[in-house]
């Protein structure tokens, strides 16, 4: 048996307005004034007061970026290509701050400031061959895990699947719970439940140990305080942001499962952003998951909760068969969860019904 | 307020073998042929199979080192001095293979390799000035929390204190069940005890906060099924050495408390180990920690480990005064268990009589 050394983000600082530090932890970062801070941020922070607390310096720029879609590979490549002509050298580093999207594209274009290509040609797993520069992650919401993880998810041009490698952690994380004030409540709702079911896939996963499983039942302990009992808006932020990372650091050491490889599909085809899409799929898989999906209906009751329908219901047999197909893709997954003869479990018939229900 | 922002230990492996991945784990750290790995192991392990397995190359060198006694100031002192008057440059890294006490050494010599003066001089917080060499931990007894934690603690000539510093922490964690399979019983309870008590003075300390709270619950969960329910010997071991690496965590963001300001003082007078010290003052201890005390009683008494008794029984005033000193100089433990006013709660007189139950 062959074990992963996995990499740890190696700085960490948490606390409620601990985002004030920002400026003097990266201040030793600084290589010169001519080589900035870029700082990718959500671009629901534009105008608000968030923005005016930022540390910036010399020639640092904002880039405010939209989260409503799915970072995508040819999004990191235009970020990287305006970055590399805007200045003569490479920056100090890159700050990402926001959700998942925001976190992953900071995470990506770090990478391919050092990497040459586009960035399509590094999704899969450890094909990146230089250290990425600094890079700092932010979570403004919490439940992905991507402040944790050893991978950013893009939408390439022909598949939806992460730049999986040791480069891909970020050098510094900044978790302040009190950025996350403004969520939405669906928003609040979806991505927490990515946190979730990171966890029922890790702990009902085949590559589970010990180091896994302890990090998935703290993270979905603190999940089920979140979502399920009745605790403080303030204690509710602080012990979200720790499933975060705990969920994040619980799938890190082994992998998610049928959810995930399905939403990646559902993602890829019709552009659903990630939270909601585990949702849509995880409410069918009581098959595989049966306490999970009935703890997770539960919240989703608490919380008053309703998932849109009938998703699939007008797709062609090219689109069914072009989702199977990026999912099956996925073979890490359908390996945690179902096996090493996952092929036998997962019939493209078994997965197509499955997708017809959403 | 000011939150500190954590270093985290960069690398971990964790699986039952996976110390045979050391070897290509430490390669591409070798400087060069005349830069040794120095491998500082546990003395029981002499002419015992690890040694075999330890990857030996060029003139790499393994010392022997006995943890009968706590780590000293002048231990470290000596073994940099060896090392530096051995070889012409700096070695390539320092691993440390055994408990608290030999982790803990690793630690101190990886820092003093490029630190002048004395190790007695960096005992404290933040008083080291500059990187330490690439180190490596690999516990073989689970509880200490050294494998995480972002200090050596020594006895010096004037105090038992930690060189707490951001160079502290390995570079690299190996995380080995298998190797803790031949730790004797009483060792085995002394050493689990460490976490169990960390835990219990972060949980209930001032300086609590979500993220030191979450690694807290964790740990002490893990002891509990260790310690109180029967689960196979290979299970505990795994969950006994992720106890180990969360309860560190946990103290590492907050700070320990009574048991470990009254332990150190025992440890310095007496050189009372530090797992089996924490016991013999935390059984004291029901009127600040009275659940943990119940609790730690319970698993006492289903292992059968009797402790010593009349350790103080006929020490003199000056000991006494010794004692008491060294652990009131303990301000952060104290400051966390009694709040900012503790020298109003614990004062001289309540303290001693403290130290003659033990």
């Amino acid at each position: 048996m062959k074990y992963r050394n996995f990499p740890m983000v190696p700085r960490v600082i948490f606390g409620n307005g601990s985002f004030a530090q920002l400026g003097e932890i990266i201040m030793p970062k600084r290589k010169n004034s001519e080589a900035p801070f870029i700082f990718l941020i959500d671009a629901v922070f534009e105008g608000k007061a968030l923005v005016t607390e930022i540390p910036l310096l010399f020639n640092d720029q904002i880039v405010f970026i939209s989260a409503d879609e799915e970072p995508k590979t040819q999004q990191v490549d235009a970020l990287v290509k305006l970055i590399k002509e805007t200045y003569n050298e490479l920056p100090s580093g890159i700050i990402g701050i926001g959700g998942g999207t925001l976190l992953d594209l900071a995470k990506a274009v770090a990478i391919m400031l050092t990497n040459s290509g586009s960035s399509s040609e590094y999704q899969g797993w450890d094909l990146v061959k230089k250290p990425a520069i600094y890079h700092v992650g932010i979570p403004t919401i919490s439940g992905t895990g991507a402040e944790v993880s050893r991978t950013t998810v893009l939408m390439g041009p022909e598949k939806k699947l992460g730049i999986n490698s040791d480069f891909t952690p970020f050098d510094q994380v900044v978790l302040d719970p009190d950025l996350t004030l403004g969520v939405p409540k669906e928003q609040w709702f979806y991505t927490g439940m990515d946190c979730y079911i990171h966890c029922i896939e890790s702990l009902n996963g085949t590559f589970l140990n010990a180091f896994s499983q302890s990090y998935g039942e703290k993270a979905l302990e603190l999940c089920h305080e979140v979502y399920l009992n009745d605790i403080s808006m303030a204690e509710s932020r602080d012990k979200l942001m720790m499933a975060s990372w705990h969920g994040g650091m619980s799938i890190a050491y082994s992998q998610v499962g049928v959810a995930h490889a399905m939403s990646y599909g559902l993602s890829y085809l019709l552009g659903v952003k990630h939270g909601i899409g585990n949702c849509l799929v995880f409410q069918h898989l009581e098959e595989f998951y049966p306490d999970g999906v009935k703890v997770f209906k539960q919240m989703q009751k608490k919380h008053q909760i309703q998932l849109p329908t009938g998703i699939c219901a007008n797709l062609s047999d090219e689109q069914f068969d072009l989702m199977i197909n990026v999912s099956f893709g996925l073979v890490p997954l359908w390996e945690n969860a179902l096996g090493a003869n996952w092929q036998e479990i997962m019939t493209y018939d078994r997965l197509l019904a499955l997708f017809r229900k959403i």
